[in-house]
């Protein structure tokens, strides 16, 4: 009983089917001039056009990386200059923008940033906005078309009043990939970091997409591999498999992303009526349909977790990176839920391993778990 | 019949049967805190520990990276300060090298470079030098020892005068990794960079060792893995395939360099009795076990690549990169060959997937080609 699909998802079996020809078979080196590596080039590039079409972009815009680590660093250090970003973006972020100058715009109780506070942190010497699409530990989607509107906006009267520093919009879609549209059109934004990790692909495969007019630093130098932008042998297995996996999200999404909302719902539900006092975090409309972020006040989270690993139940307390250091969380510090709240916390992810008879039995199980806590701790 | 084994090597199925538990069972982020979590941390642990046992370091200093390319930039970028290297470096080196002060000192005839003209090359501001320990184009192995005792000797010679300076070595051992001698410390070096792409591992997975003294500046941030040093989540699979790649490379280290010194040198006998005024490059003693680069004056190589690949022998012009920039190779530059014996270069690089039957019909059939490439060409 998995319930933690936004720390890592398990590979798609056709995906691995997808890959597999390129490990032992299709190995060669697509820079080789033998019509065998020129086959794998050619099913790089078309593992490249699938990916660019799930996303509405050009092929030759997309650069394949190791991850959306990778990929947002190249963004924001590629781009430069000051970074406007969120209080609750991910570590990989902020940690990126604080080796420049940047400002972290705070959210509301629900996560979601506004347009206005993020146009008002932009500097004349602001060359990136960074916002997620959805966060990853309270599911919180940002209005990213109204950002993108306002960026737009910004671009116009810089060029009106002579200047030509250019600013873009970035967003790591990385955790809404296989349940909201990440149509980098429809988005509005200018560059795109997707992770395959997140979307029943490979991991340490990324995509960073960029508009053709965004001019961007390389940071890995050598054999100018990906345009010059991002050198080292190219990854085809791995982009191979990202591109089965995102077209496979990209079929499914509608029929999955109602699926996931019921199960996600009824789940929020059935915690809700045992807990009445339990406090559910992420904006209630705008949230991932997977997601449920549920804090029990007075309980310690990490003791539940241990509990419920005993059952065969995987849940998170914070972000994977959160927790990797032993410290409270900046999401939910930063949409203020109180520490003796937020030390109560779980995050339930539901994805591909999750159905109604599982979920069910996870709910009698979870209730029956923090009645227990509960009664131990003398409540 | 594949001859370029420098360039690309089929994933060894034992490795990819190592891998597989990683893919969709036991998928989990290392970073979890539940049980099955908790094991994909230990498998990564044990797998960094057998890296770390096959070339004798600490699995503590083991920094896992998506390749030579990023391992390089990590350690050039890192360490920071001027970077001594030499002309014939991988691009991976140059390039990044070149993002910062360098001097790239030149070699012999044979590849080789002196410990001297790398020594007068150090200025005071210099803090790592950048050898390969085998070159990929032409094979040549470096004396990386007693370049080695130089850096130490410098080392010395700035503590004494009160620098506090540091000066490190570094090597890319990528190229030397089935047929020599990869133990740091008998190396000599304080950084080793080693790749999964040309040991018949997976591609995209890379190490660079650290000496634990080495003050490393991250260039990924974010979620603060590998200590801080690279961040993303771990590549559990990819890390577990490169320890097995490595053990099996090293436990048939010695039997494998004699084969395929005997199968190369058969090789190289027979096109020099074919064709007398062929030139071998690199040298002849110290030099990859697997690695033929010869040249046959006046001949075209890229037609003879074509021929060659009409009749399944894949062979290379050059390396990988330079092919890729269609560009004369910086390598033969640098060691003097005369262009219109560089134009006629072929690269045979041998591996598993030669035996003596198939090295033998190659022979006969290269002969047989170039022989019709010469006679088409009024020779």
């Amino acid at each position: 009983m998995y319930f933690d699909h936004a720390a890592a998802t398990p590979l798609d079996s056709r995906v691995v089917a997808a890959m597999q020809p390129f490990f032992s078979d299709n190995f060669f080196n697509p820079s080789s001039p033998y019509a065998p590596a020129v086959d794998v080039r050619r099913a790089y590039r078309s593992a490249k056009q699938d990916i660019a079409r799930a996303i509405g972009g050009s092929a030759d815009d997309i650069i394949i990386t190791a991850g959306a680590t990778e990929s947002i660093n190249l963004a924001l250090k590629g781009v430069g200059g000051h970074v406007v970003t969120t209080a609750i973006e991910h570590h990989a972020v902020l940690e990126t923008a604080k080796q420049g100058e940047y400002t972290a715009v705070p959210v509301d109780a629900n996560g979601i940033v506004s347009v206005d506070a993020l146009r008002t942190a932009i500097r004349d010497d602001t060359k990136i906005i960074s916002v997620a699409l959805a966060n990853n530990e309270i599911g919180t989607v940002q209005p990213l078309r109204a950002i993108a509107e306002m960026v737009r906006e910004v671009r116009r009267e810089r060029r009106e009043a002579g200047s030509r520093t250019p600013i873009y919009l970035h967003s790591d879609a990385s955790q809404g990939v296989g349940q909201l549209d990440v149509h980098v059109a429809r988005l509005g934004v200018d560059l795109l970091t997707l992770n395959g990790a997140k979307m029943y692909g490979p991991k340490q495969v990324g995509i960073l997409w960029r508009a053709s007019d965004v001019v961007l630093r390389p940071q890995l130098n050598g054999g100018g591999q990906e345009q010059g932008l991002r050198s080292g042998t190219e990854n085809v297995a791995g982009t191979v498999g990202l591109a089965k996996a995102l077209c496979l999200m990209s079929e499914h999404r509608v029929y999955e992303t109602g699926r996931l909302r019921q199960l996600r719902d009824t789940l929020q539900q059935r915690l809700i009526d045992a807990f009445p006092d339990a406090v559910v975090s992420g904006h209630q409309k705008h949230r991932l349909a997977g997601h449920l972020h549920i804090s029990f006040p007075g309980l310690d989270a990490e003791r539940v977790i241990f509990a419920l690993e005993a059952r065969q139940i995987y849940v998170a307390t914070g972000s994977a990176c959160a927790a990797n250091k032993g410290s409270r969380s900046h999401v939910l510090e930063a949409i203020g839920l109180a520490p003796e709240i937020a030390d109560g916390s779980l995050r339930l992810t539901l994805g591909h391993l999750n159905n109604e008879e599982n979920t069910a039995r996870a709910a009698d199980i979870i209730i029956e778990v923090i009645q227990s806590e509960y009664k131990r701790a003398g409540r």
